[in-house]
Formats: C-alpha cells, sequence, structure tokens
C-alpha cells in the first residue's frame, strides 16, 4: 500500500505539524495500555491529556460543559496519546502497517440528542490519516456515555496491524 | 462447517426474501466503511437506511419515539447495509467463511430502564443467519446510548472472517 | 510468556480461591456465546449471574441502587461467567495463551456523572490476572450505558487468544 507521504516518517509528519508525543501513560489500573495477538495491536482507552494533565473534562451537547470545537480536540489529543502507546510498544511508527479500526467513546449530556460524534472523532481521524497516510485509513465505532472515566471528554481506542 | 442452504449462495437467500441490497454507503467522514486485517473484515457503524434515506430515527424506550418492533426492524435493516458494505468489499457473499462478532449501539431513552436490546438486535441476527446459514452463527455486543449520529436508531457493526 | 503460576492450572487456582465455575449460560438469542476465528476467541456479553440466578441488577452511581463494591462484585462475577464460556468452548483452560481484551459495559445512572468505572472493572481484572497469572495481562475497553439488558449492572465480555 502506498504511503502518502513516501518520503517521511509518521515521526517527521509529527514534528511537522509541531506535535510532540505526550509520554505514554501506565495503565492506570491492573491492565495494559497496549496487547499484542499475532500482528494486531490493540490498545486500552486514552484519555485527552498531555503528562498528566487531563486537557478535556465534561460532556458534549445541549447542557454540556463543552463546545463541539473541544470534542473535536479532545478526540485529537486522545488520539495523539494512543499514537504514543503505539510508539512505545513499537518504538518506531513505520512498523504500522494499517491502522485497522478507530473506537470513539465520548462523554455525551444523556437528554441532549446530540448528533455532533461524527464530526468529534474526525478530531482523531484526521489526525491518523495525516500521520499514517493511506497506512491510517480505518475504520470506525462511535459510543456516546453519559458517564466517563475521570469526567473526560473523549476516549480513543486504536487496532493496530504491525508487520 | 456445513451450510444450511448448500444450494442457495447468500445472494440468492436475499432474493427469495424480496431483499435488495441497498447501495453501500460511503463514510461519511473521514474514515472507511470496511477494513480487511489478514482475513478478518471490520465494518464501520451501519444506519438503518436506504439509500440514504434514514427509516429509523429517535429512541427506543418509555419516553422515545420508537417501539420495540421498531427496533427490530432498525437493527435488520442496519445489518442489511453492513451485509451491502460486505458484498461491495468482497464482490461475492460466498466469499464469507464465519459472521464472528455483531455489535449494536442502539438509541435508548435515558431515563427508561428499557431491557428490549436482546430482542431488537435479534432483527440483525435473525437476517445474518437466515442468509449465511451455519456460517453466520456469531457472538454479540449490545451498547445503548442516548445520543446518536443523526438521532438513527441504530448502529450495526460486522466482523466477518473471510477466506 | 513466564506463568506466575507454574505448578498451577486456572482450574487450581479457581479452586484454591474458593470459587466455582458457573454452568457456561446458552446464548439467550439467535447467536453464540463464543466464536472463535483463527487462534481469537470472542465472547458475547456475560452477565453476573450463578446457574441462571441474577445476582447484580439496577445502576452505580448517585440515584443508583447499587454502590461501587457492588460494581466490583458483579464486574468480578460476570467475568468468571466469561472465565466459564472460554472453559466450555476449550475444555481446558491451559489451552488459553492470552487474555487479549476485557470490555465491561456497566449500568450507570445517566444523570449520575459517575467515575467509578475503573475500579468497578477491576472486579473483572483482578480475577482474570489471579487466574491467569502474565498470561492474563490484557487491554481494556469501558463503556457506561443507562440501560441494559435484564436492567443487569455489568456485562463482561472477553477476547482470548489460544493455541
Amino acid at each position: 500500500m502506498a504511503n502518502n507521504h513516501p518520503l517521511k516518517t509518521p515521526e517527521e509528519l509529527l514534528l511537522s505539524l509541531g506535535l510532540e508525543l505526550p509520554i505514554a501513560a501506565g495503565a492506570v489500573s491492573n491492565y495494559e495500555p497496549v496487547v499484542q495477538t499475532g500482528n494486531l495491536l490493540l490498545t486500552s482507552g486514552q484519555l485527552p491529556w498531555i503528562n498528566g494533565d487531563l486537557k478535556y473534562a465534561g460532556q458534549l451537547g445541549q447542557g454540556g460543559e463543552r463546545s463541539d470545537e473541544d470534542g473535536y480536540q479532545a478526540c485529537r489529543l486522545s488520539a495523539l496519546n494512543a499514537i504514543a502507546q503505539l510508539k512505545n510498544h513499537l518504538g518506531d511508527l513505520s512498523k504500522v502497517k494499517r491502522i485497522v479500526r478507530v473506537e470513539g467513546v465520548l462523554n455525551v449530556h444523556p437528554l441532549s440528542r446530540w448528533t455532533g460524534q461524527p464530526k468529534a472523532l474526525d478530531g482523531a481521524s484526521d489526525l491518523i490519516n495525516t500521520i499514517f497516510g493511506e497506512k491510517g485509513r480505518h475504520s470506525r465505532m462511535i459510543n456516546s456515555n453519559s458517564a466517563m472515566p475521570l469526567d473526560c471528554t473523549s476516549l480513543i481506542y486504536i487496532y493496530a496491524e504491525v508487520e
């Protein structure tokens, strides 16, 4: 599969966006941030934080505390943390052969009937497509919950096929 | 594994039910409707629409706008769209070796304490079992959300093992 | 991969905890409790019951009927049922090479803004880590829903890599 950016690695593309990978967060509890089975990597849920500072908490939709733009940015930052987990596991992001699936769980006010999930999750998808090019084109799952760990605005999970 | 209908293809069984596959919807956003990793296909969430016309929107459970029977029909139609995605990707549904998992996300009124999820999701399971016979026997996941993209009543995801 | 308990099988470790595997529940509906694809097993959602008696129903969080400790115990019992499904499928739990992923869906009051999910899901993780040792170290997914099948407090799903 052709990479859109044959001369640039994912790490170089992150740099060119001015993005630094946060430190990959250890699991808060009795589980692993990433597990590999065969050539498939599965991450646990990644919060929108930078080195322990939670940047986006609160709910989306009418009655919530967060704007649609916050939803986009929260998903983008959660995805950056998921990429940091892949980097931490693989050492080199060029070992990613395909981002297979992105799962997003969003914190949404229960009475809002909010429908902004696809645009919010684009915050994750746009970043992944930019960094991984053709190898980044993924399927997606969306869930909207009204209660979240640490009241975070987004949790992003990545399934990645590796060499 | 024996097929219940050794003389009929999934396409012939769809025809015998009077069902036409809708046009496989392109992803609304920056992602793919289907991704293959190894011999596993994963679809993105499929809405209960026919060629762009959303047939089931609104919530299930007391306080919602939709009946339990609507829930069953919405899941059935979402599953038909997921099958259309498999067909679009594979060309030939006989290449499906096993439907591995069906994930259903339902739009449920947050205060309803509704418990009709298993029967609603049978709308997807019954269709899949009819079309794929023994190859259709799948595991399931259910989620109930109170906010959904386009306020749709159901999203169905399929994992399929292919040859 | 080293097992923490080289001299004890998972079955012996269950026994030493005084735990008996419940009878693996058949699917309530038109689907399978476990499906294998390649060397990956996926279970359907497991309720916190013992041989048909639902031990934990109701919601977590303020306004709900269940305490945080109930959440932990419900997840533990749901996980025990998931292990029973693996045992029923494999005959011998020593065939589990790795617990890859644990998915927990919790029944949470929609207006509670409850944040106890990680500790509740530890009920599943702690049991799995105890029984499977190093082979049990898994990734996790958490969802909070405000409507559940049979109003159960927890549903646990396991992905397991087998030999």
